[in-house]
Parts: C-alpha cells; sequence; structure tokens
C-alpha cells in the first residue's frame, strides 16, 4: 500500500502524480474507507518530494471528497457514494482521465461526440482512383521526403484556390503540415515560452490548450459571446498586460459554431496592431455553410502581417490524411520550416500528391457541395429534436459547422456519463475550457450520425433527463 | 542601407539574427569593401537592442574576415578573397545556411549526400497493391482518425517481427510515429529541459542534435572509436555530472557506420543503471548488413527498462512514409502518448494501414532480402573506388550500412563545395558536429547512387583532389 512510483524525469506536475495515484487506489478500492493516510512528512520523505507537494495532493483529494481530515489527526479515505458502482466508477474515471489527455473511446453506436464527419461520407473511389494515376505517374518519387515546405504543385494550387477567398498569397508563404494541430503545436513552440500570456475564447478547441499547456504559457480565456469576444475588456486586459498570441476560430467557432461579427473581427486586428500580438486564426469549417452567407476571415482582411491562418482538410474531408497548411507573416517563416523539419521533417508526399490531384481534377468543389447539402438536412434534424427539449437552451443557432452548444441546469451533470452507458457519446463542457471548470455545457455534434442515429440518440438524451426529472424526492416526515 | 529586421518573439539569439543580416548584405555586395559599419550604440539603440548583442555579432563577422577593425575607429567591410565570385559566393552562403537548417538542395546529378535510397529501389508496384487491397477492405475507415498510439494490427505485426530480432514486447508498448525525428523529438520535449544535459557520440545524427538544441539543453559529445566510444571517460563524466540522456546509435552508427562492440553494449547499460539515466536506441539500418552477422540492439540486452528503442523505416524502405515506431520504458509511455496527440493527433492512418499488410503478406522481407544483395554490391564498389584515393583515409571499413565516414588532410577543406560545383554531392563532417567543428571529415553515402553513378562521381572527386595537389606554390624569390 502507498508503494508509489513518482517519475521526476517526466513533464507532469508531482502533486499531479501523488494525487492520482492514491485516486486511483481509492476508486479502485485498493484502499478502503477510513483508511488513514500516511503522514505527510512519512510519505514525502518516502518519495523524497517536498511536504509542501504531498499537501497540494491531499487538498485535491480532500476537494474532491475522496478523502476527509480529522483535526490533529490527519487525512482519512473517505466513504464513497454508495450508489457507486466499484468497476462503474472506475471506468468512469478512466474516461474522464482519457478525455484529459485528448483521447476519447467512442465504442458507442451513436457518437455526438466527434466533430470528423462518418467515415462513410468520405469518397473513398474518387480518392483511390487519384492515388493511383499519381502512383503511375511518379512512381518511388512519391514515397521520398518531400521538402520540408510541402509539395511544391499542392502549395501552388492551395494558393490559387485561396484566391476565391480574397486571400492573396503565394506557394512560397505557405507551408504544409501534418494536420493543425501540428501547426498549432509548432507555432506554440516558436512564439511561446514559459509565462508568456496567450489569450484564448473560452470555451476553444482542447488541442490548442493542450499545445499552449505544454509550453508552460499563461492562459488567459475571454467569454464567447453571439458575435465574437468582448473588445473592451481585452482591451482593458491588453492595457496591463503583454500578450503574444490571440488564439481564435472566428468562423463557426469550436464548440459554440458562432460567427464572430465584422465589426468585431475589425476591431480586433486594430487591436493587434496596436498592441503588437500576432492572431492564430483556425479555419477548419468555413466551406461548411448552410446558407449562402458572405464569410471573410481575419487572414484577407489583414493589412500588417499579423494573422497566422490555420487551414484544416480534417473536419470538412477526412482526418487520417493528416493534412493541413499555415500561411504565416515573414518574420516567422524560416523558424517554422525549422521547426517542421525537427519535429518529423515533412509530411507524407503521396498523401501531398494525391490530395493536389484531387485539388486540381475538381473532386474537392464537387465533394464540399454534396457534403452542404447532406449535413445541412442532418443540422435541421438535430435542431428540431433539440428544441423538443426544454431543459436545452441551445447558445446559438450556427449557421454552419458540425455541432451545437447546448447549456443545460445544474441537476443534468452527469448526463454525459449516463448518455454514454445508454449507448450516445457527448462532450461535456469542459473539455473545452482551459480551467476545465465549465460546467452544464454540452457539444452535441451531427459529424458522425446520420438523421436516423440523431433521431434516436436524441431520444435517448431526452428520456434519461425526463426519467431524471421524474426521480422527484419527498421529505421524509 | 542596415536596415535590419530583427524579430524578438522568435527563438533564434538576436546576435545571430543581426550577423546573418549583416554578413547577408555583404557577401551579396550589397554594403562594399571598406564601409564602416555603424557605431555599436547608434544600431544597439536603432534595433532597441543591448550593445553587447551587437558587439557578440560584430566579433563573429570579424573571426570570419568579413570585417576588420581600425583600432579607435571602428569596424569596416573588409575585402572578400578575390577568387570568390559574387553570385558563386551567395551559393556558398546559401547551401550552408541550408545545411544549417537540415535542408539540401540535391539538384546535383550524382547524389553522395542522402543515406536514403534512391526512388528507382522503391517497390512502388507492390506497395499499390497493398494500397489498393486495403482501401477496398477498409473503405472510409481507412481515412479516419488512428488512435494516437497507432494502428493495433500493425503494433501487433511489429512486436511479433521483433522477436526475431530477441525484443520481448507487445503491441500495447508499441508507438507508432511519423518517423525517427518524431521520436526523437517527442523524447526531447518530455525528458530534456533547459541546461538539461544530454551525452551524444561525436560524429552524430543532425537531427537529433537540432532537436536537442531545441529545448536549450547542454550537449556534450564523446568521439566515436571503432568499436563505440570510451566508456571510462564517459564513467569520469558521470561521476561529476547528472545526465538525463545517451543518445546513440549502436548499429551501423550515422555517419561512421561502426557497429558498438558487445562488451561496450553492455557496460554502457550498466552505467544507465548505476547513474539513473536513459538510453535512446536509434536503429535505423540493422537490417542492411552484408554478412550474416549477430547483431545485438541494445533494446535486446536491457534488464531495466532503460532503453528507449527508435525503429525507422525512411533509411531501408521510403521515407516519404513517414513510419515508424518507438519502444519506451512504462513511466514515459503516458506522457509520450500524450505529446504525441499535441502535436499531431495521429500518423496518417491508410499509410500505417498498408504497411501493415505490406510486412503481414511478406513483402518486407523479400524487399531487405533484395536490398542487402544491392547495396552490398555498391558498397564494394564505392569502398574500392575510396582506395584508389591516398589522400582518403576510411575511418572503419562498415560491416553493412550506406555510407564511408573519410578523412582527409586539411588541404582539402572545400572538397565539399568543390564537388558540388562538379556534380557531386557529399556532406561535410561539420554537418554531423553538435558544435560545427568537425573538419577534414566527409559522409559518403551510396544509398542513392548507383555502380555507373559511384564510378563517375569518385572519379569527378579524384580529378579534384589530384587537381589541388598539381596547384604547387612556390616561394617568389
Amino acid at each position: 500500500m502507498f508503494d508509489y512510483k513518482i517519475n521526476k524525469n517526466i513533464d507532469k506536475k508531482l502533486y499531479l502524480q501523488v494525487y492520482e495515484s492514491i485516486k486511483k487506489d481509492i476508486l479502485t478500492r485498493k484502499i478502503v474507507a477510513n483508511t488513514k493516510l500516511p503522514p505527510i512528512r512519512k510519505i514525502a520523505s518516502d518519495l523524497k518530494l517536498n511536504p509542501s507537494t504531498i499537501v497540494k495532493a491531499y487538498n485535491l483529494l480532500e476537494e474532491e471528497k475522496l478523502v476527509y481530515k480529522k483535526l490533529g489527526s490527519g487525512s482519512y479515505v473517505a466513504y464513497l457514494d454508495d450508489e457507486m458502482n466499484d468497476s462503474e466508477d472506475y471506468n468512469d474515471l478512466k474516461i474522464n482521465e482519457r478525455l484529459n489527455s485528448g483521447q476519447i473511446n467512442i465504442e458507442n453506436n451513436i457518437n455526438f461526440a466527434s466533430a470528423t464527419p462518418s467515415a462513410n461520407l468520405f469518397p473513398v473511389e474518387d480518392f483511390k482512383s487519384v492515388l493511383i494515376k499519381v502512383l503511375d505517374r511518379d512512381g518511388g518519387d512519391a514515397f521520398t521526403y518531400q521538402q520540408t515546405q510541402g509539395y511544391y504543385p499542392l502549395r501552388k494550387c492551395i494558393s490559387e484556390k485561396l484566391k476565391e477567398d480574397c486571400i492573396a498569397t503565394n506557394p512560397e508563404k505557405i507551408q504544409i503540415v501534418s494536420g493543425a494541430q501540428q501547426a498549432i503545436d509548432l507555432i506554440s513552440r516558436i512564439l511561446l515560452n514559459e509565462k508568456d500570456t496567450v489569450v484564448v475564447e473560452e470555451p476553444t478547441y482542447s488541442g490548442a490548450i493542450a499545445s499552449f499547456n505544454n509550453r508552460n504559457t499563461n492562459i488567459k480565456s475571454f467569454p464567447i459571446q453571439k458575435d465574437g469576444i468582448d473588445l473592451s475588456e481585452f482591451e482593458k486586459f491588453l492595457n496591463k498586460n503583454n500578450i503574444k498570441l490571440f488564439y481564435t476560430m472566428p468562423t463557426f467557432q469550436n464548440p459554440t459554431g458562432i460567427l464572430w461579427s465584422e465589426e468585431k473581427k475589425q476591431k480586433l486586428l486594430e487591436l493587434s496592431y496596436k498592441y503588437d500580438f500576432y492572431i492564430l486564426e483556425d479555419d477548419c469549417l468555413s466551406e461548411l455553410y448552410y446558407d449562402k452567407i458572405k464569410l471573410k476571415s481575419l487572414k484577407s482582411m489583414d493589412k500588417n502581417g499579423k494573422i497566422i491562418y490555420i487551414k484544416s482538410y480534417s473536419k470538412i474531408f477526412m482526418p487520417g490524411l493528416r493534412l493541413g497548411f499555415i500561411i504565416l507573416p515573414e518574420d516567422l517563416f524560416n523558424p517554422f520550416v525549422s521547426f517542421k523539419y525537427s519535429s518529423d521533417i515533412s509530411s507524407p508526399g503521396l498523401n501531398q500528391r494525391a490530395f493536389e490531384m484531387y485539388l486540381k481534377e475538381g473532386y474537392w468543389d464537387k465533394h464540399i457541395e454534396k457534403m452542404r447539402v447532406l449535413y445541412k438536412k442532418r443540422f435541421e434534424k438535430m435542431y428540431n429534436k433539440i428544441k423538443e427539449i426544454k431543459e436545452f437552451e441551445i447558445f446559438e443557432v450556427p449557421m454552419g459547422g458540425l455541432y451545437f452548444w447546448i447549456k443545460i441546469n445544474d441537476n443534468f451533470e452527469n448526463l454525459f456519463l449516463k448518455a454514454s452507458k445508454r449507448g450516445v457519446s457527448i462532450l461535456p463542457g469542459k473539455v473545452f475550457s482551459p480551467e476545465g471548470n465549465i460546467k452544464n455545457f454540452y457539444r452535441l455534434s451531427f459529424a458522425d450520425a446520420d438523421e436516423q442515429k440523431i433521431e434516436k440518440g436524441m431520444n435517448i438524451i431526452k428520456s434519461i433527463i425526463q426519467d431524471d426529472k421524474n426521480l422527484d424526492l419527498y421529505p421524509i416526515l
């Protein structure tokens, strides 16, 4: 008992390591209720740690009611809620642990958790045909290293397509990456150092939070409103703090689905010029509007080279290709190429070559058009089902994208786990929060669920909520 | 003139930015000989830098004889060597700059620089057939996200193949990566922090140096001998210093091609247990022996979980696939998966699936057998040609791998540039040195040159060396 191995070499806070070891043992009943935890000094000396580290771990356990303190006597393992079944609880713990490290297990029949398209929507036959054409055309060259910057014809093709979005660029300014996550991670490594401040929308994309946390930055978040963040609050903050980077998804923001208003976008750009910080614009969904609306990227509006523009193809095309690109301000370009080189030399060549042909031969436009029609139907289906649940409040009805951001009241904090047990995956709000402190919000995605599954899954969710309500409690008289 | 843009946000030393800006202007003749450089205080105040930063930049320029000092008057641009032709010199500068950031331009007809196989040796037809089979079998699933840890059947297949190499593992302990470079880079991020000490062989792989440098570590190197490094010297160092990691390529070391002796491998392992550090074993060539010799990896000899084992398929198969794997000690596994997730979510799925089928259906073994025969012939050809050049000294005749490590005397420091101008690429020793201070060594690779090209290229190198010798200089009387 209390035989914990703490690894001082890994980049994880020691008190968290101690906390997690003990927590696991409590939840798996390896140590039972009312067991006294070892005195802080003892465990600190055994593990060769500072006593304050143990204090922090014990406090965390107490906060979660896994441990209680007796004045002058020490800390004891608490009784766990009787409702909890050992193995189920352990499973919940594992689910939560995985969520925290960005992993999710989609064994469930109905997946409202992922924001990536269903595999059956992928244009496999078309892509296969371009793969074969590329192999017949390029032979072994398709399997050599690409330039670190990326396959030139692909960059050329992208820069031409960007004209449609009013983004003026050229192949020399484009860097191919293995998905948006890689771009965010490399930008973090180039720009951010310990204690630098990076500002994000809240809620925001968890992968970005992970990369900023890896750099030990201060993450300051501003709540998202229906048209962006509150920029006068932001400017007050800028008056007192230097920031290096602002991370935003202005078009169909993840997870809220909102669009920044044009006024706020313009104002945000002006702030970046005035207070000299970069804006990291993450665009992964702008093609997926349901009605023809005018969408303007920050990049297309920028006059002073403050926008770092990332485009991912994971959410609108095929995530397993791991392809995206980044357009960088001139002064960041060489450092980026050099970090891309040391992180994986270059992105796989065959995928780049096939994707170039896919774009050039017009498959892409055809595919996206089809997706728009299909997702609009799913959107409408889910929208109608959500409206049936009066406990749900939609943050803002999205005009495109793949998900709804739903508010629900306090009583349904465990909806995520309960739905999971009934075969429906949804994502709890805390996943999208830098501090993990968004409660009572869920992201419901229809990326991987057809209309039938939306019908079925939403009915299950509805019945969970109804059941909970029916469980009326009466005072004991 | 002197209108330099210095970027304080990027992770490159400021004095190097100043130095490089001025150097480029001198070499491109934007500022001509005898021009006085601005006073240190002036340029420091213009650029809002500390004067000592400018002093460092000027000193570097002086060291390279691009600038000379007049006592009490300041620094002036020097005359450049009359032999130098403007554009050629600028090209050399660009070549050197690219080398420093890991890039090389292989426009040359004859490539002895790359250690990756010729594209015409890739088994394109076989791989195409497995790609098509995978797409027909898996459809859209081939393009979804893989698990961050990697496609399970591939991990299973790898763990079974590793039994042949006496490595006992299982699919749960294997993590798929996008090439060895990614594995080295992620390990650096997990294990190494500023001022930590990492020990390397000298010469060593430049990509590893780049990753260690990105972490601002102290890199300590020990000269490679014909059977490994001097372990008693290493132990003396360990007595006085804590080290986190030892990076080694014990089998056909890059660039020397040597094999560590079994005695030294055993002793190295014991040191890692005694002084508690990890060993990063980078294995990219062990399949490529010319005569059946018994090769034992450190991983197969390790009893205490101190080996981090990386296997790349870039040098023996097809680099553009970007595939490799890593086996980690248990305590490093979760942090690695979590960093892999935040760096690029997962490696592309289709490539993993196709490679699994390629391995399982026996194509791999057939291909490697063919490569062994073919490379042995190239090896013999180059060996014979090297022996014709008496100015060349082979460090150690390799028993496998793809290159020779050649010593040559002082007079041929520019062989790299001269050969390049005659259409032959070779790699100068400095590329393989943490401090860039290996002179008079070259790596000659036959990975991308067939026997005809080896004949032709080696004859060109020979004639360069002969010509230089014929240019006898006599004292002026």
